[in-house]
């Protein structure tokens, strides 16, 4: 808790001086992305988004105006995974008498701490597979719900609804300003994510891409119908999941993508994106800031190698974010 | 097309006598619905909507305002079933060097003479997979551009995106108006839909869930990303798949639903929408007009019996409706 005390102070000292700094710099007036420093990166994005809306080279027409937005890491804090802790929190009930479970759940514990989750992916997966299905659509959104409502940062003491990232918020903003339609396109699973990307981010429900696990519509008694959860993945949305979620969603490249450094698991989507005819941008968050959230890296360094060579752009938390949660 | 001239002169006839007589009905001054003759089932829409916008029951809260659609049969004909003809064209020059696909074709076009597509459903489907395997979305979204671009309904002559029902079309505006969001929900497959529904119904690509054929990620020689077309079918949106396919792309069951009578494709949907837990309308489309469209009916009467059992309103083309094509 000192930490993150700490950190916050810092951040609220970065943010106070730096509106004192802006107010005599390049955004005095009208600066759409306050929490973030001026810099090379700032100026890109802002850059981008004034041409996609102005005729000329760089416009962007109205119904391809599609942002594409990971989640975990990119939009809000991935230590620990949320939907993992809210997947080992619903099958600690179901582990006392199941042995293979408890064996996953280790296996999946360790790689967290060591910051492997990409070593355990599926892993976490046929995890949430087991602890999500067995009940309907419904009931499964008031039991995240009702987690979500309790559960807390291990590290920071807040809610995990409060650990989004307040830079990304501005983006998500000015992009919607200038009438982009923001999407989220994650590896988390569908319901867990429209439990709470609706009021956290403004984003509909009907503008959520994620993995999604088998489901069957069923009839009860009472001549009612419901969409029920069967064991099993239909489908993950990660990686090369990704541009195939967004087909089958809309079938638009997006013209603007974020994502982040952790298992390599943004870049098809950002290739995909500049497979459009015209302009895109992608942005790549890179958590080098151990000091107000968490640093780590790709053993690989496969995300910023491709960040090199495809010319995405690259954040650092640390240079370019003055803020990074909100207070 | 002589038949079918005399059918549209016939609604000619019709629209014109109706609007003497709408000049002094109910709906005089703002009919939203002109291509609807006055009558219990435009009533019955009528009021629900203005329920669904006015404080008290029946209101329903706008993120809620859902309204999902079948496309063949209930916002345009279905005889021939567009996309088996977009299917059977492609196939022509495949069916030259094999059999089995040439006795699958005979199949589908014989049910398809009879008025039996529900039968050879899979059928259809395995041809659709087969038809539109083996290249990349776009190209394949290409493909059924330009083969919409020449082909004709046998019967009319017309283009097959002149062959929709004008009076779904001011009901769509009608809900559009009322803040409801329009989502197509067909057993069509979603690239094929996504060239003419946004154009066609003003319904974006985003709103579009059908049937899906395996997708993959690809990335060719110079570096360049695709969604490539595989062999073989994902997803079929049809039936029992078309309360899952909503819950895959947005998971809020609709509180308007409009389907047709053929194959009892649109019954799970419709009963999936009465699950919600305020004011909601499901109306079904009877093709009973083999003057001005075409007569047909379910041997069992399957959807028609679920009508009466779960109180859903049924169309008659006949009856209730003015004019069947746009002019």
């Amino acid at each position: 808790m000192i930490n993150y005390t700490s950190r916050i102070i810092a951040g609220l000292i970065c943010t106070t001086l730096s509106l004192v700094i802006s107010a005599s710099g390049t955004f005095a007036q009208n600066d759409p992305l306050p929490s973030w420093n001026d810099g090379p990166v700032k100026q890109k994005i802002i850059r981008f988004v004034t041409s996609a809306v102005s005729p000329g080279e760089g416009y962007v027409k109205e119904p391809e105006r599609i942002a594409m937005f990971d989640n975990d890491g990119t939009l809000w804090c991935e230590q620990p995974t949320v939907e993992a802790e809210f997947a080992k929190s619903r099958l600690m009930g179901k582990a006392k008498t199941d042995a293979a479970l408890r064996e996953t759940i280790a296996r999946v514990s360790a790689a967290m701490k060591n910051g492997k989750s990409a070593d355990v992916q599926r892993d976490i997966l046929s995890l949430l597979a087991a602890s999500h299905s067995g009940l309907s659509e419904e009931e499964f959104a008031d039991a995240v719900r009702v987690w979500l409502s309790t559960a807390r940062h291990p590290k920071s003491g807040r809610p995990f609804t409060e650990m989004h990232y307040q830079p990304m918020q501005e983006l998500l903003t000015y992009l919607r300003e200038n009438k982009f339609q923001i999407f989220l396109c994650s590896g988390g699973t569908l319901e867990f994510m429209r439990v709470f990307a609706p009021a956290l981010y403004r984003i509909p429900r009907q503008n959520i891409i994620g993995s999604s696990i088998n489901l069957e519509t069923r009839y009860n008694n009472n001549g009612e119908t419901d969409v029920y959860r069967k064991p099993g993945i239909a489908r993950i949305n990660d990686k090369d999941g990704k541009p195939v979620g967004i087909e089958l969603h809309l079938g638009i490249r997006p013209a603007f993508v974020g994502g982040n450094v952790r298992s390599g698991g943004d870049i098809a989507m950002m290739r995909y994106s500049q497979g459009r005819p015209s302009a895109s941008l992608q942005i790549l968050v890179n958590h080098d800031d151990a000091e107000r959230e968490f640093a780590y890296a790709e053993k690989d360094n496969f995300s910023l190698n491709a960040a090199t060579k495809y010319g995405f752009t690259v954040i650092s938390m640390k240079r370019d974010w003055k803020q990074i949660f909100p207070k």
